[in-house]
């Protein structure tokens, strides 16, 4: 059956999915609740797999086709085999593709098109602080240099202001409460 | 050639070499410096790809044989194709290793031996933070909840004070500097 609506896409993002999204959760907040989850096990030494499926969000359970599946390693300098990237990779890798995410989605719903994005990242780690051999060394990141390069029209003020809404950007640069519950077994 | 000499493992950590490197830094510092880096490219609406390679550390740089490719996606709700884990879900796979690596490590340089970890991690988002509908509403995880199930000999505070040790349950639970440049091309 042909029809004559036409899927209004910018940046390879539905438009009009976005706006249908946003009317939904203005009308009923609860919508915009999601919760992600993973599960893990360790394998050997530094090597451990997280497997990601289910998740919630519009008010109802979600799973995958497949799961998808995460491994991380540390390379021998750090005791491990190099099985994967290491957990400090996987924390630039989710900052750099929320950033991406959020930049190009951003830019759809004000209307901006994104020709290209590449990024470079980096973060400084003292392993001190990790293994306790300092007490003014923090354990995590003592800071993150993150740089964008973009085609676009958009202006560079622009360009910060929607990278600034990445989420995974805000759990980096303000505090998540985490609650660690352990169980023998 | 046979030695005599017996490599010391303990939760597949090589003990040995832990106590050579944290003898090099008490002597020497600037050995516990690292740099982690990532690359990144957008490939089209949610999907981009963070590429992983060399890093620096030990007071030298390094490179991986292959690198490792990182893909992220949205899965259909959030307007992506679900071609792979999204970044809140990289988030959780980041914490679910580091915690993980730095319960096997910690517990193997206090010579308490590790049979088995098994993990489950749940974050909390409202889009309305991403989507600037609501100025109360944070971007991010409005918190997380880990649970770990591990059989050790260890008690439950010995295993809770190895976890707090974790440098990403430090970069989720404390502020990390990011500076973000844009270069427009």
């Amino acid at each position: 059956m042909n029809t004559e609506t036409q899927t209004q896409m910018i940046n390879g993002v539905n438009l009009d999915q976005l706006q249908e999204n946003m009317d939904a959760i203005q009308q009923q907040p609860s919508l915009a609740e999601f919760q992600f989850r993973s599960k893990g096990r360790w394998l050997d030494g530094s090597h451990n797999r997280t497997v990601i499926d289910g998740y919630y969000g519009v008010g109802q359970e979600h799973s995958r086709q497949e799961p998808f599946v995460l491994d991380k390693d540390e390379p021998p300098v750090l005791l491990g085999k190099d099985i994967a990237a290491n957990p400090m990779e996987y924390v630039l890798a989710a900052l750099t593709g929320c950033m991406t995410t959020s930049l190009v989605y951003q830019a759809a719903a004000h209307g901006v098109e994104v020709e290209a994005i590449e990024t470079e990242m980096e973060g400084d780690l003292d392993l001190r602080g990790f293994l306790g051999l300092s007490q003014d060394v923090r354990k995590g990141f003592e800071g993150v240099r993150v740089k964008f390069k973009v085609k676009s029209d958009a202006d560079e003020a622009q360009i910060q202001q929607f990278l600034s809404m990445s989420p995974v950007l805000d759990i980096m640069t303000n505090p998540v409460p985490v609650s660690v519950e352990v169980e023998k077994v």
